[in-house]
């Protein structure tokens, strides 16, 4: 439910919305009844009418697209930045800079990594806005509530975190499984690298064929330990790799992991079940339902989740679904977005998902 | 805007709702603020709860699937009906026989020919349910709006006459175009062929290449030729050629026809602008846009209509898009019970587009 | 039959090779018995080993990729010219002026339009070889092979125009069709459009919808306008319009015509069939045959027609179907060279399509 | 090389011609310099000329289609069974009681279990030709060719085990990975499950998403642990979790495993490396090349096998690609069979890959 103490409705910006996160992020809010879109921020398009650059919101009545440094702040409540990595971290400092009271929901990898060496070490530069690095609240939304009601800064999970982490966090920690023994098999399609024009995101390329990619050197690696750690309360590695669909949207992950002392699948399938009851968008199957599909949740901002007996004895295996540019991006964004203000959380969140 | 005497809200059954039209209805419904879906009727499949039969709709609170004869129609204002051809003309007799106060919205083809001797020949075997047929509203919603307020059964278009009427009505008759010169080339999607096994429309046959199919011989034609006849106030026979392409949602048809005396691709242009303003769910694009794509308008009620002049004097190609199971199919369904009920017409159809 | 004057085997260059129609031509001409590779040009790509830019052909001992200029044309017989049309007429003229006894296939639109203020027209700058644009054989192969048998230099026909002007160039001009009614609804994928990155061919923007592009402006039209009205003994205009669908290869063109007097739609089809008996690509299918579809040519040098008759009197539909990357490219380069050196004409060609 | 001994060329048969299986290894044998194929059963379609099944290889001389009990064995030197698992064993049984010199490569699932009770498990009845599933030699051609040049029945390998015993075999039971730690994350495409008209392999439903299935019960399982327990010398369980992506062929398997003591990614590699040194369909590529992609090696008998680092300490990924419907059945059938006449073992099967 909304708090009552909530704003009826705010002014939002969404700064890079001629990428695929910042079409979604439009998508969305255009849909959201407290929300007013009041700029479009893409340097590289400014002037252009959004319908130019995404025909199928043409006639939405949404601004035009602008440079971001010709939207004036002063009125607006949130932006949501969804610029590539690298660039967002001085974009941001700049504009709590000047704009003190403006809150930013963050959908680049820049403040994901809360470790300044870390960071570092992954995307091969320092950090360039080490205080707020340590200010940004990691926005995984069912573990974040709390931070998230007073944050500032919020920097939301990467697509293949999200469909790991939900799933895991619950178990990792106490002692479900073991923290040393996860494997994550994630497969992703095509919008998952971007809008922009690489060779090997052309249809002609990946149209017709399966690939796995950055094994064993994935940035989504650090971002999934960290977490991980965090509720282990000890370093831990997983293991992941990332695989290419012929596919426009969704994320499939299958997680592989032995047993804790003790611990069945049935008792790992019982616990996340617990754990999510009530949850709005997360949907632990019944044991014995038939597996995930990434079908089953495009479009949506909902999280299916399975879990299976090994026929080896004292392994698990948990699969997840996720639509990547929605609960994996710019749906989990507004979600925290109305927890940020006190709104119902599944305001502007309930389509169905599309299928076929 | 909704009517102050419509009802506050009403109950509707799906009847055939394991197939691909009724879970679109589903879906469609679901968001609906005024209709409460009370009844899903699926004869194979009664007793399985829906998300059996569509994963992705599970745990939405809707009813488990029934026999037909199982549901209690007293209670229920309207019926969608999603069954196959054929079987559905005894189906709406018998309703209507047992439930005279029952509203009927038929998304077969039963209904769709007036006359019928053309039905005969058409589908193979008499209909069986001649009053009806008369009775019936063709429900392209633009075009019907009197007829669908008290309409008792509507009769839904098919999904290619809908892509290709929906620019040529307000050309044909008018002389804008000459109407003997009309050529349609659709293409359509896996869905088109609804959700039986078949052969021909498994993935490894159709998901890596495109075919034409049932040239000079598609149903679909004489029931554009009875609308276009109507207006043009002459019979009409229309070339038409379907296409199969390796997607699941859209319709894209490009249409080729002969400018009538005196006009221009221009004048068509801007007849079909002028006409169609004020429409929430039809576009004409502005002059010189770029074509339209199927893409644009999936999973949603929109219809895309571009005009090009042709190199060759005389010639104006026309290229509409839709999605086939929301405009051309559910998404209508659901615009005329808007208007039938005197909701507003836009009632649980504004879902932007899914794209990428 | 090879002629018994043909070499037993003749060195190639191929320049451009890291394009599609590069990576093709090198396919096609590895299981050729008569041709050794020995140059692989792609300025760009210099120094890399061609398994760096096609894993799928590594290990097949391969030259390197290098640069043009450090290719040695003096022991080379034949260099397939694979580069983006503009640039290509100059380099061939450079070519021929070092190496006079050098044999050039083109698979670029450099040299297939004859006439040089046409081709300033559609390509926007003058030509810069009219000599040698006057000099190609324009190697539509089953209609040049005369000319190809002396030829140096070898326009190979567009993609399009390939799944055109084989079902048209032997019906117009000798009256079974009227030149003037020709439509062309064609409908290609997505390597039809190159390996270069652009945005419109990423999978994320085209993976799951079908548009139509270039509508009355490709330059594929004045190229089948200038063939057809050579046959027709008269200028003559067709309407074209291509389309981009989901896949990776394939062309499917649906074309419509008014039928010539006293023609039937029979009698055009056993006009094909007559002509193409004994060619060994071109298959005429039997009357009342499946429609064609891209899928079952898919990898070959086949070209399916199938002949229909409209339901609107004195109207004909004819179905072709290629391989863009093939018969509309590389496997008809190919085949233009069997012609020119005397070698059978099928050498290196007979793979069977890949379906599924 | 072609043995000496060899017959110049034999006849064929193939059995269950008309599913996928069949049509491939029809494919593959037209361009084989040695068979002949002199029959084609399907009793379903007997009597329908082969290109009504499959219009991409009319025309080909092809005999029309039979019902098994038509075809005159006497003359035959050589069977291919692509039959339903299940129904094969009383065929093979049939056919040996009856024409004794014949020899059959099997293609289905039943003989690729040696015992009978592990049969009758995993398939839910009991096998009925005992004898026979001892004799059958389990046709992993690169394992298996000294028992092939004598063998009366092969039974070739599921497409599964194929892409996950390839890089396996060598490395289990010489300790170089932990024989209990295997886990084969495997991904396929729509020609894995047949042709036979299924829902869930429509293209509406299968088209745009992913999915897992048969998740810890899929019949490949045993067949894996089989082979791996022979060379382990100890019996071991594998997990094993198969996916459904959306494309028409490939199998990618992306391979976890514990290193064995000592051993290291990089000993991993090379002892792959050297094992396949000069096997001609086998491709172990170098430490560091880009990860494999099912499109390298569509429409070909090749596999490629790449392994990497994990970041995990002491684990290893391998991930191994082939062409499900080629060398994961009629490619690896082929291969087979020449091995079992002495022919090239190559001999119509060097094929490049169809990419794009």
């Amino acid at each position: 439910m909304t708090s009552p103490l909530s704003p009826s409705s705010i002014k939002a910006a969404i700064i890079g919305a001629s990428g695929y996160t910042g079409e979604e992020t439009v998508r969305l809010l255009l849909r959201h009844p407290r929300v007013e879109i009041v700029a479009l921020g893409a340097d590289r398009k400014a002037g252009l009418p959004y319908g130019a650059v995404y025909p199928h919101l043409d006639g939405r009545g949404l601004p035009d697209l602008c440079a971001l440094e010709d939207i004036d702040f002063t009125t607006i409540d949130v932006a949501f930045c969804c610029l590539p990595h690298g660039t967002t971290q001085q974009v941001v400092a700049d504009l709590f800079a000047r704009y003190p009271r403006l809150k930013i929901v963050d959908l680049s990898a820049d403040f994901r990594l809360r470790d300044g060496d870390l960071y570092a070490t992954w995307y091969g530069h320092p950090h360039q806005a080490l205080e707020l690095q340590k200010e940004a609240v990691y926005g995984l939304s069912e573990f974040s509530r709390d931070a998230l009601k007073s944050a500032r800064l919020v920097a939301c999970p990467g697509c293949y975190p999200t469909s790991a982490l939900l799933p895991l966090l619950p178990l990792v920690g106490r002692g479900l499984i073991d923290d040393g023994s996860v494997i994550i098999d994630a497969k992703t399609g095509a919008t998952g690298g971007g809008r922009s024009a690489k060779e090997n995101l052309l249809h002609g390329e990946m149209g017709e064929g399966l690939s796995a990619y950055a094994i064993a050197h994935h940035r989504h690696a650090p971002e999934m330990e960290q977490a991980l750690s965090q509720v282990a309360n000890a370093p831990l590695t997983v293991t992941f790799t990332p695989h290419l669909a012929p596919m426009s949207r969704g994320i499939l992950a299958t997680i592989y992991a032995t047993l804790g002392e003790g611990e069945t699948p049935q008792s790992v399938h019982e616990a996340l079940t617990e754990h999510y009851r009530g949850e709005p968008f997360v949907r632990v199957l019944p044991w014995g339902a038939p597996p995930p599909a990434t079908q089953h949740v495009r479009g949506s901002n909902y999280v299916h989740i399975a879990v299976f007996a090994d026929r080896k004895e004292g392994r698990v295996i948990i699969v997840s679904v996720i639509d990547n540019l929605v609960k994996g991006s710019s749906g989990q964004a507004v979600q925290n977005m109305n927890v940020m203000y006190g709104f119902d959380e599944t305001e502007g969140l309930m389509q169905a998902p599309l299928f076929p």
